[in-house]
C-alpha cells in the first residue's frame, strides 16, 4: 500500500506520480470484482481506482465481452487524471479475447499465403491489422499488444506457434510491417513483440527462463530482420522477451539486459519508441528478483514502461527509491515520459462515438460486413483439405479432443463443430483435461473403442501451442490412435483445428480419400468452413430456446 | 414480413400497430447476432428493429452479462417509439441470466425455511424481491417474470422443482406473495405463474401438453392459493400455463382457454391485471395451433399479452385479421392495451442513472453489500450438511456430475467445487452429456472404477429438473454408485446441488460419520459453502495468468 495520501501533492507525490505512469496493471475486462475468471492476477476494483488515481498509466485487459469491455475502458480511465495507455493481446482480432469482436485466424496462416501468394498474404496483414485497431479502438483500447515479430522456427514452440506471422524471418517481417501499417492507420499503437526473438525456444518463459544460444550472426539472420522491418514501419512499442542470450548478455534475461535493450534495440537497430516489458510477474522475473528490484533493472536496462509487476506499489516505490539514490537519471526517468507521452499523442479517438442505438459504433452489431469477410476470406485461403464428403452415420461418434470445455470460447453448446457432425448422424464426446479416461494401457491400441457407440468416428483435435498447458502429454497418441481408428475400419474423417505442425505429422497416416481437413483457426468459423471441406453443412440443429 | 411500409400511417397500420403492442418477442441480451445462443429463438437485429418500429411492445431477454444487458435494453428501446415491457425469467434473482448480478438460491430453498421458520422466510423472501426488482431494473429490466406460484407437490415434475417457492400450497402463496410486494416496491412489475398452477406434472410443456386431471376442490386446495396471494399482493401480472385441465376445459389448454382465463382468473379471483401467455412457440401450443391461430385463441380467452409467438408478424396479422373480421371485438383490443398502460404506469426509473465511472449505478461493481449478504444468508440457511470433514487425499477423484460442461454458468474453470478439492488432493473427472462413457453394464456396480485414479471419490452432483433435459437417465444410478463406492471403501464424501429429492434419496444411504452436504443452489457460492462444510476452503488454487 501506498504511505503517501491521495491527493496532497509533495515533491515526493510527484515523482511519484511520473515513476506511477511508467507501469501498466492488469485488470479483468469485466466490470465487477466477482466476475474476474483469474483473480489472483487482476487486480480488484478498489486497487485499480487507488492506484489509478497515483497516477499508474496503463492497464493491460483480459476477459469479457466487446461490450463490456467498452463499458469498462470508459470506467478505469474515469478513475484516472491523466489519458491512460489500454492495452491487450489480441493478437489474433479483438474477438480472440472480447466476444463480439472479429476473431481471425491466427498470423501464421497469413505467413503460409505468404510462401504462394506474397502480394495476397501482405493485403491481408494489412487489412488485418485494419481490423484489429479500428475494433480496438472502437472499444476504448489504444495499444493492440501485436504484431509478434517471432520467428517460428521450432515447431516444438509451446508459447509462439501459430501467433507468429511466419516460419522464416523474411515473410515474418514484411508481413509483421503490413500488419503495424494497417492497425496504426486507424490510430492505435502496436507492439512488436518480443524482442530479441521467441521463436526458437521449446520451454515456457511463463514457467522458467528459456536459453536462447545463438550467435550474433545468427539472430542477424532469424531472430532480428523481423523487428528491423516492424521498427522500419513505424511501430510504437516493442515489447521484451524473457529469456537468456548467453552471446549478448550472460547474465540478465533480455527484458533486464541493457545490452540487449540499449545497446541491441535503441542503438543498433535505431529504435526510438516504447520499450515495454513482458509482464514482470512471470516465474523467470518476479521468482528470480521480485516485483520492485525486478522493475528498477527493466529501467535501468532500457524499459520505458513496466508491465504487470508482481506488485505495482513495491514496483514504484522501487523505482521511486532508485531515482531518490541516483540509481535512475531524473533524465533517464524523464526521457521515459517523454517518450510514453508521445505515443500518446499518436492515438486517434474512433470516429464512432457511440449511441444508444449503436452503443459499440460500427461494432454494435459485431464486426462490419467488410471485417466479416475478411474472417472468412482467411480461414478459406488457410484451409487445407482432402478425400471426399464425410459420410453419413448410425450411431456415430464425433470425438473432440481440447484443452478444456469449460469456458471454452470456441466451443458453445451449438459450435459447428458439434451440431453439423450431429446432424450427419455423430454424436459429439469431448475429451479434455478433466474427461473420465478414454485409454487404454496399449500403445498401439490407445483408445478403448468399448466406451464409444458402435459406428464411425469423426476424430476432431483442437490442439495448439499453449502457453501453460504444454504442447502434448503422454495420453496425445493420435499417430497411434488414427492407426488403431484404421485398423478397426472405423475412421470417418479428420480435422485438425490450430497446429500445423500436428497436421503435418497425421495427414501421411490417413488413405488419399479419407475426408480430412485442417484449419489454423479453432473458432466457430473455422470449424464451419473445415466441416463443410468434408461436405456437412446446411442449417445446424437448433437448440432448445431456453432452460 | 409486413407489408405495410413503416412510417406511413394509416388506419390499417394504426389497427396493426396497437395489436401489436401485445406482442412480445425473444431477443438476446447480447447486442450482435453473431453472439446469439439459441438463433433459431433469438431474433436477429434487424427483425428486432422492423418489428420495435412497428409497434411490438415488449422484449424477453436471455443471455449476456448485467453490463451487455444494460447496453442492450437501452439499444432496443431506441428503436421503439413508446416504452417497451422488457421482461427476463430472472426467478433466482437477475445474476441466474445475466452475470454480474445477484444469483440466489432457488426460491425452493426459502419455502423449507419457512417449514421452520416463517417469520424469517418471509423476510428472506421479501428481500429476495427487492434484490431482483432493483437488480432489474438498473439493468433496464421493468417486468421479472416471476415469482413461480405453482406448488411443486409432484417432485417428478421437470420443469417447476425448485423453482416453486413451496412444496405446500399455504407457504408457496405467503412466499410469492413476500417476494412480489419486494420486487414491486422497487418499481419493477412481477407475473404469478404459471395458472392456474403447473407444480403437479410430471411431463415438459416445452415439449407436449400436459394434463391435470384434478378436480375443482383440488385445485382449490393446492393449486390456486398461491395465485390468490400473489393477486391479493398486488401482482401487475398473471402468466397461462401450458396445460390441459380437463375439468375446467376439456379441449383448450389453459393458455387458450376462456373457462380458466375469463371464468376463472378474471372473474372468480378477480384477477385486474395483464395475462400474459406463456411462449406460444412451445411445441405444446405452436405444434397444435399456428403461430397466428395461437395467438388469436389467447387474446379470445381472455389473454392481453402474447410471449414468444412462433412468429410474430403472422401473429400481429391473425389478430388484426380477427378484429378486422368482428372474431375479437375493439373493446376487448382497447381493454388488454388500457391494462397494458396501467402496468406501464406502475413501473419507477432507476434511482441511480449510471456514469463512466459507476456505469451500472449501483450495479457496477457486482451486488451492493447488502445483496451479497442476502445470498450468502440463503445460502447458509438452506444448506444441510452431515458427517465428518473430507480427509486430504493423494490421488483422489472429484467426480463432478453436470448436464453440460459447455456454456456451463456455474462452472468457471476455476469454480470452488473444482478448485478446493483439488487443493485437497482430488482431481476433477467431470461427467456430462458428453463425456466418454464411464460406466460398466452392472446395475449394482455402475462405476467403471479403473478408469478414475486410485484414491478415495468425492462425488458432486449438479442435479436439477431442467426443461428439455429430463431429470433423470438411464446412467444416473446414483443409489447404486453410492453402493458400489462404499463397498470398494472409496468414498469420501458427497455433495448434492439441486434438487432436494436427489439428496433425500441418497442421503439414507450414506454412513452417519460420512461427509456430506446438499444446497438447493448451484451457483460458485453454493459451491464454496457446500465445500466449507466439507471442511474444505481457504485458498483457492489460482490458476494461469493469461493464455
Amino acid at each position: 500500500m501506498s504511505p503517501i495520501p491521495s491527493g496532497i501533492p509533495t515533491a515526493g507525490d510527484g515523482l511519484r506520480r511520473r515513476v506511477a505512469r511508467l507501469v501498466v496493471v492488469r485488470a479483468s475486462g469485466h466490470l465487477a470484482d466477482g466476475q474476474r475468471r483469474y483473480p489472483r492476477w487482476e487486480l480488484d476494483n478498489a486497487s485499480l481506482q487507488r492506484l489509478l488515481a497515483s497516477g499508474v498509466g496503463g492497464v493491460i485487459l483480459l476477459g469479457g465481452s466487446a461490450a463490456e469491455l467498452s463499458l469498462r475502458t470508459r470506467q478505469l480511465q474515469s478513475w484516472a487524471e491523466e489519458p491512460l495507455l489500454f492495452c491487450a493481446d489480441v493478437e489474433e482480432g479483438v474477438g480472440q479475447r472480447f466476444e463480439g469482436a472479429s476473431w481471425l485466424v491466427p498470423p501464421l496462416a497469413v505467413g503460409r499465403i505468404h510462401a504462394d501468394d506474397p502480394d495476397a498474404a501482405l493485403d491481408l496483414a494489412e487489412r488485418y491489422g485494419r481490423c484489429t485497431g479500428r475494433e480496438a479502438r472502437q472499444l476504448g483500447l489504444n495499444w493492440v499488444l501485436g504484431p509478434v515479430c517471432d520467428v517460428n522456427n521450432n515447431p516444438a514452440n509451446p508459447v509462439i506457434n501459430v501467433r507468429a506471422w511466419g516460419e522464416a524471418a523474411a515473410s515474418a517481417g514484411a508481413l509483421a510491417a503490413a500488419f503495424t501499417r494497417g492497425a496504426q492507420a486507424e490510430g492505435v499503437l502496436c507492439c512488436a513483440k518480443h524482442f530479441p526473438g521467441h521463436g526458437d525456444t521449446s520451454s515456457d518463459s511463463h514457467l522458467e527462463l528459456p536459453l536462447l544460444p545463438h550467435r550474433r550472426e545468427r539472430l542477424e539472420t532469424i531472430e532480428l530482420p523481423p523487428f528491423r522491418a516492424a521498427i522500419a514501419a513505424g511501430v510504437a512499442s516493442v515489447m521484451t522477451a524473457h529469456l537468456l542470450l548467453p552471446e549478448l548478455d550472460p547474465e540478465r534475461p533480455a527484458t533486464l539486459s541493457a545490452a540487449v535493450l540499449s545497446n541491441l534495440l535503441r542503438g543498433e537497430l535505431g529504435f526510438e519508441g516504447l520499450v515495454v516489458t513482458d509482464a514482470l510477474v512471470m516465474e523467470a522475473i518476479a521468482g528470480q528478483y521480485g516485483a520492485g528490484e525486478a522493475a528498477v533493472m527493466a529501467l535501468e536496462a532500457g524499459a520505458d514502461l513496466v508491465l504487470m509487476p508482481a506488485d505495482a506499489d513495491a514496483a514504484i516505490d522501487a523505482i521511486v527509491a532508485a531515482v531518490q539514490e541516483g540509481r535512475l537519471t531524473e533524465a533517464r526517468l524523464e526521457a521515459s515520459l517523454e517518450r510514453r507521452q508521445q505515443a500518446l499523442a499518436r492515438i486517434v479517438a474512433p470516429a464512432d462515438p457511440g449511441s444508444p442505438g449503436a452503443p459499440l459504433g460500427s461494432l454494435s452489431n459485431g464486426p462490419a460486413s467488410a471485417d466479416q469477410d475478411l474472417a472468412l476470406e482467411l480461414v478459406q485461403r488457410s484451409l487445407e483439405h482432402r478425400g471426399h464428403g464425410l459420410p453419413p452415420a448410425v450411431s456415430g461418434t464425433n470425438l473432440i479432443r481440447l484443452d478444456s470445455s469449460l469456458g471454452c470460447p470456441f466451443l458453445p453448446a451449438l459450435a459447428p463443430a458439434i451440431e453439423l457432425p450431429a446432424a450427419a448422424g455423430y454424436r459429439p464426446v469431448l475429451l479434455d483435461c478433466r474427461s473420465p479416461s478414454a485409454w487404454t494401457n496399449e500403445p498401439e491400441a490407445p483408445l478403448a473403442l468399448d466406451r464409444l457407440d458402435p459406428g464411425p468416428v469423426l476424430l476432431q483435435l483442437f490442439v495448439r501451442g499453449n502457453p501453460f498447458r504444454g504442447s502434448a502429454d503422454g495420453l496425445e497418441a493420435w499417430p497411434s490412435l488414427i492407426r488403431q481408428l484404421l485398423a478397426a475400419d472405423r475412421l470417418a474423417g479428420l480435422t485438425v483445428l490450430g497446429s500445423p505442425y500436428l497436421w503435418q505429422a497425421l495427414r501421411p497416416l490417413l488413405p488419399p480419400d479419407l475426408p480430412a481437413a485442417y484449419s489454423p483457426g479453432q473458432m466457430p468459423l473455422a470449424q464451419q468452413e473445415v466441416l463443410r471441406a468434408l461436405g456437412l453443412g446446411g442449417t445446424a440443429r437448433a437448440g432448445d430456446f431456453t432452460d
